[in-house]
């Protein structure tokens, strides 16, 4: 049993609270909606009047707040947790929000002598409420093997994300893949409509190729990853492909801007000279374009 | 065993016919390259001097070749297929081309009283060696049943596309999904590396989310592809997430055309009055958009 | 007054010939449409039967169709125009087609000894019908000279794009800018709207920055025309103007697809090592990524 | 004469306030940067220590800073502006911040009971140095005429914008404009050189073209502005020109991200019915799918 200050009684963060509740934790909570406050103080949580008051006396503090200067504020603003936190307590944040700011914040704390860890979520609201999240957890490993057992009573796994704010970088990453292929998906599916394709036809064969199984552990890891460049499937195929594809959306009136997107940074891989590299190369191509170095 | 006649020897078509050959069937072969026909004579097949030469007497005629303008010359061109082609053979057209220039094919080849279907195959030419090819049967049952044991000579799995011109319509699909998804996961993965993430952690988490599982099979089966939009995770919040990754794209010099154009579309999504609803109606908006009822 | 043979009677092909017709020319038309030769052959042309039967005896050949596999067709299939063309005629194909492909039947009637030219028009069908269109002449100094009066009665303004081809490469560039010009023009001004800034005063503004009067004789002949990549305006700070537009653009819920993908040529031109470079510099960035000398 | 405050003395600030002091004016100046304060009292000025301390006495107060943050500090922070300003005084903010920042900095000041107005510049530091440059001046009739005489100090030509916030907004679009035509003028450029056309060649007939006078003063004003979107060029021929030149760029490795971004804006037109419509109305289709009246 711990004492937790939760700060942050939204969509995601009540459930989250009352989970901590009925694990047995003692809450002291703050929002600046009261009638949020009163939903968990009739759970047996206290309510506080500022962070500062939630932050009390917690051996944790938990944040999770719609964005970074909500966080900052909360941490170091009028009333705020650094006003009160003790040496000893661990602040996770657990919202999302921009990582260079999140460094920002742990520097900060850690400046004032306070230990703060980065501990974003995935999934929905449903599993806050069910208590099986997704923990990412971003800090040294003590830091993260302290807050385990308050973590897993809101979450069903936790990935230790390997370093401090590591768990906001893998939460970034993992929304910017899922977010842009969501788009790119519907444009897939909607040109198999447009071309009288069964979905679940296309599903199917895409089950087994990297269409549906994604690169990263498909066609890159003998590849790109490896530095092996030689081709399977050339660079010049994948742009004639592409080509099509777009020659048919354009046809039937499907827009595909991530597609023609696409096509034009096939399009620089072959001005690059990749033409007959293999098309995993196009990770060689993108970190050099970056300005990093290709190998 | 079968008379098959084979058009098109280059790094795919050679392979797939000497494999044929090793499973003892008849092969006529042609290719303009005369190289590349001397090396199949090499291993048994007889070499013709045309496509209408290979084509006389056989069973099956099977297609590979870059273009769809060199299919239609194959098949209708001065010395081509139709000029010797039995009315009971079956002519299977396992180039990747455009669509409907293969429906158009397949149309003139039907009114001619000639049977053809198409058949394009998945994977790397690796597979074209070892006779593990994915084949994508697009055809009649008939077509597809008659033709079943000489395909599986060339792949190890084959696909029954539900119909005339569905294997090359799959193909088409499953190309533009896996070489657009390529560029896509090179955005993220030089992201993770400007961030300082390691990619194996990133890895690890996507793999158990749609970043890395796609849509079809997590997000979309029980929302939108049931006509269910209410949020389990709101477009506006999918748009705001995009907006701090590019941000954060930006700041590090990790240019991101994929997903800034998935951006607008989730920005055009929320013109449309879809902020509020569950990600998933990105498909409903692209379906709108292309000029399809959005249900 | 010349024999002229006109094939291609569309919308903007039936008003030249007219205007011909009345300047004094003797026409001999075709056209698949047996309509459309019925109206100029009421205007005093003659009709053909087919290209060939067109062209025979033509001093001139003018081709206006809407692709370039039409004109191929028109010069080189069963029917067509090289059966009865004079080794003395002029063959003068105003259509707007693939460069490459005009290039590839400049060469083919140049080696069975004919001459051709390109000379597609700008302007609109209103033009076409007042004889003032703006005649794009590809062609040897002999060729333009020799159709210059043919084709100043169809126009009011006649450029020597200085050489064989280079009508059609005009055309086709100019195309391009103004049309993606179109839909940038339309991002801005939906922004203004959005803005409640009346479009006049920005018009007002635009009309004396490069906003309005393009780049090509403003911000370029000085700097990167010149090679000198000193700022006048950093590539830096084009990036995060474009950054604050794209914010205001995303808050206000107006997609903007082509100011987003230009952010991300400056994030890759400033990846490149070119922020600090003036921001004409975006020229040289572009020949560099497109496998070009950038000086 | 009168007294200035000019806080913010970087590249374009100094020469700035510079011409203020040569034109007779009595400054006070400050910045972070104590050492271009130098340069400015050398030339007659007044240093001080914070803001607040310029500001005492003045009758107008400056900020010429990098972003919208500083300029809050400036006003708002520790020593700020407000702390001494008068109510008879005039605050010109004429950096380029987001405009909705700077509509939020208008109202916090009003509500205090200052007046401040908005009046960034266009053009470049030369013209800073030289007097030359243009001031786009956001603010009531009475706030532009106070500021006139003192902002015709510093530039040659003052356009009134029409109402407070409408400068800084004038900005923001002609910068988009400006730096987003860049690129495209970039794309196709490239072009030009990849199809061996002299630049000068396009040059000179683009600037007969809207591709050279842009379409608000050329196609724009009978057509869409009008609300008539009878076909001049129809939409489809120029999704058609589109897809040419996107075709040939890509065979010359030339990648044209926003001309592949516009071609998906005209195939959405086109999916939305409007391929028969005049391309004007590709500013209707953009304003409908930004959620607002197309009419």
């Amino acid at each position: 049993m711990a004492f937790v200050a939760f700060i942050g009684l939204g969509q995601m963060g009540a459930p989250m609270a009352a989970n901590l509740i009925k694990k047995g934790h003692q809450l002291c909570v703050y929002d600046v909606n009261r009638q949020a406050v009163e939903v968990l103080t009739g759970l047996g949580a206290k309510g506080a009047d500022s962070p500062s008051a939630a932050a009390s006396g917690a051996e944790f503090v938990i944040t999770m707040l719609p964005n970074g200067d909500l966080v900052e504020q909360v941490l170091f603003g009028d009333g705020g947790v650094n006003e009160s936190l003790s040496k000893q307590a661990l602040v996770i944040d657990m919202s999302t929000i921009h990582p260079l700011h999140s460094d920002g914040l742990c520097q900060k704390m850690s400046q004032q002598g306070f230990s703060y860890m980065d501990a974003p979520v995935g999934r929905t609201s449903d599993h806050a409420i069910a208590g099986t999240l997704l923990i990412l957890a971003g800090g040294t490993e003590a830091q993260v093997e302290k807050a385990r057992p308050v973590l897993m009573c809101m979450g069903s796994e936790l990935v230790n994300c390997s370093g401090p704010g590591m768990g906001i970088r893998v939460k970034l990453i993992n929304n910017y893949m899922s977010i842009a292929l969501n788009a790119l998906s519907a444009e897939a599916a909607v040109m198999c409509e447009a071309l009288g394709l069964p979905l679940d036809v296309a599903i199917q064969v895409m089950s087994n190729t990297p269409a549906g199984k994604g690169h990263f552990t498909t066609s890159w890891p003998n590849k790109v990853l490896r530095g092996d460049l030689s081709p399977a499937f050339m660079i010049d195929l994948a742009h004639k492909d592409l080509g099509i594809a777009l020659d048919v959306a354009n046809q039937l009136h499907v827009p595909m801007p991530l597609g023609a997107a696409a096509r034009e940074v096939y399009s620089q891989a072959r001005s690059a000279g990749r033409g007959r590299q293999d098309w995993t190369a196009i990770l060689a191509h993108v970190r050099k374009i970056s300005g990093r170095s290709e190998a």
